[in-house]
């Protein structure tokens, strides 16, 4: 059996790292070991995507069961599965101990596959899997910084074509659509890796005007009424006037991991108002780039930023004014709400690896959104951008 | 408390009919009650989106309990809600009997939400309610097969503009990508609703040429390697060559409602071998919308299709050939992948109005993957197509 089946030699020691997170993680949870089934978590593991499961012991080797596709049993040298029924078994027949406490990721799957994989492991104990592996992926490893950085170039490379592909009358939507055509012209995968079941997503989000202020179902820092009901959030297809921001928000993968970047742009001139607000995000980032040093707590962040909204006189405004988001960034990674939100009551800790997208953006009524949002890795001296591109305002012409 | 918030008058007796349904299945299911929170029941049951929760008694109206958007609390009169935990109290100082039994979606929600879910609710018994919402979806009403049949008719427009889309030396992803474009600009809401987490989708797929024998992950009928092991299927970024096929089954809703359509292009000329196996499923297709007259078992459609590509001499080919789908269709309504799985065991028995995606396909080695794929209704005398748009092979030039 091999312990790192799929990955190639240059890569191996990568991999055995994050298992070597997982173990640690799942040690101190007082799990003797997690079996990994979640998709964000399946490709932290192995680099891929397959249907199946990773059942890693925190004294022991990794084993990784393939169901789909059906080829890899054959080909790698995995253990190949027909149905999680079967693990027990199979651990059994290689003599590898069962655990005393079996982590599943209880956040992820859902209740019914829950249900049927504890059935799998009778006389066994269980506890949640999903913090164990959202904290071994929050502190990235040297060669994840260098994928999120890899797809904030990429993504860079699509923002400094966007003014490009604006046309006088186009609408909030037809003016998103061909920032997604590029996007997707660049490599972006056409599929965005959100967790929990309120992050529903396409590739991103463009507001433009007064749609800005429609509050949205969704999770996000900012809202949008969205083309349809079924789908409320985001550009909602009307023309951009003049006089109103454009906030670009797309966030497209390109190889696995994720940035977040948002910038803003303007049609004509826009009232001193948001002019102010705008600059008041970005002297909170650079504020935030030096406070966010490891041994931070996160809620500091959020504070720090709502106090200087509020100092500039600017609260009624900051993320969001008919609706309010509750935080001002997030954890990214293979997923693109990662842990930890930043909220006013985090007491995540900050370490050196940790990637934030900060957004401290401002909603002003008739004229639109605005406020960049950059991708970030936690340094010894502070943040260190990955998304790196002018953060003013820009005119759409 | 208004017992329909949200929805307009002239859509008031279609949501009540959609409850209706609801409480038939639940009350089959022992169930006194059901509390309804995952995203495509919420727009089952509310023509919307929301974060929150539809608490619905077997016997008594529905309560709609909106968390975000923040806003309908003060300008609907539903009930604002802060978190499930209100719940409970909400019932009982509005004199809403408690029930026995409770369902929860436990296919849907993940073990965790369950268990907080369940903690809301004490001296409750618990069952699962997501069988009771997926059979009472199962059936469309007239007015959902409208919106499944204007979505095809979004979909048959864009289809018609595909053979333009097309450039000689073009790759297959460069194909989608332009295809993508043309459906979003189509109005396709750019985010497509799958159910479980094998079902991770784009805007659908395109494969061609030897990518169609590629296994992949998911459950999807055909594979592709796609073009990062982040999300195996689908293009994999290769020149389309001549002498092979290019399957389009590019599947955008337009309106919350979802048809699924696919359909087989050719540069150049192709084996006999593809062009038989393409005709066989159209044969197939012929031979199922007669068969599938109320009454029919689902599994009679599958063994019917099956019996059909082994009297052909194409059982090697059929539903893949390196690796093969078990299913050669499936419901389709909000979501994409619906209830029933058409699989040679599904015990359903069809009624009028179930709308079923029916795929029966073959991956010819070196050639690519053929076989249309038509979204039905089940009527008296059995299928009506929503995808109506030429079944034959056309070629791109």
């Amino acid at each position: 059996m091999k312990s790192l089946p799929f990955i190639s030699d240059d890569m191996r020691a990568e991999f055995a790292l994050h298992l070597d997170k997982i173990r640690k993680e799942a040690s101190a949870a007082g799990l003797d070991a997690v079996l990994i089934a979640a998709n964000a978590n399946i490709y932290y593991v192995s680099g891929r995507f397959f249907r199946g499961y990773v059942y890693l012991p925190v004294a022991g080797e990794a084993i990784y069961f393939v169901i789909r596709p059906s080829v890899f049993g054959k080909e790698d040298g995995v253990m190949a599965l027909r149905k999680p029924e079967q693990i027990m078994e199979i651990l059994t027949e290689n003599a590898v101990p069962l655990p005393g406490k079996l982590g599943i990721e209880f956040d992820d799957l859902s209740y019914s596959e829950s249900q049927r994989l504890m059935k799998c492991f009778p006389g066994v104990e269980f506890g949640n899997a999903s913090p164990v592996l959202s904290a071994a992926r929050m502190v990235k490893t040297p060669w994840e910084v260098e994928e999120i950085r890899r797809d904030g170039m990429h993504q860079a490379s699509v923002y400094h074509r966007i003014e490009h592909l604006y046309k006088e009358d186009m609408t909030d939507l037809e003016f998103q659509i061909e920032i997604e055509h590029t996007l997707r012209l660049e490599g972006c995968i056409g599929m965005l890796r959100t967790s929990g079941r309120l992050m529903e997503s396409g590739l991103g989000s463009v507001i433009s005007g007064e749609n800005a202020d429609t509050p949205s179902p969704y999770d996000y820092s900012m809202g949008g009424a969205g083309i349809s009901p079924a789908y409320p959030v985001g550009a909602d297809g009307t023309t951009m006037r003049t006089g109103t921001t454009v906030m670009v928000d797309m966030a497209g993968s390109f190889n696995g991991y994720q940035s977040d970047m948002t910038r803003v742009w303007r049609i004509g001139d826009i009232p001193e108002l948001a002019v102010r607000a705008h600059q008041c995000s970005i002297d909170i980032l650079r504020e935030l780039e030096k406070l966010a040093v490891p041994g931070t707590e996160v809620k500091e962040l959020y504070l720090r930023a709502e106090a200087m909204a509020e100092e500039a006189g600017l609260s009624e405004y900051f993320m969001g004014h008919r609706q309010k988001a509750g935080f001002i960034g997030h954890g990214v990674g293979i997923v693109l709400n990662e842990q930890p939100a930043i909220t006013s009551r985090c007491r995540v800790i900050l370490k050196e690896g940790m990637v934030l997208a900060i957004e401290p953006k401002f909603v002003i009524p008739g004229v639109g959104a605005v406020g960049p949002e950059n991708t970030y890795v936690v340094c010894a001296d502070g943040l260190e951008c990955l998304t790196v591109f002018p953060e003013e305002i820009s005119d759409l012409l």
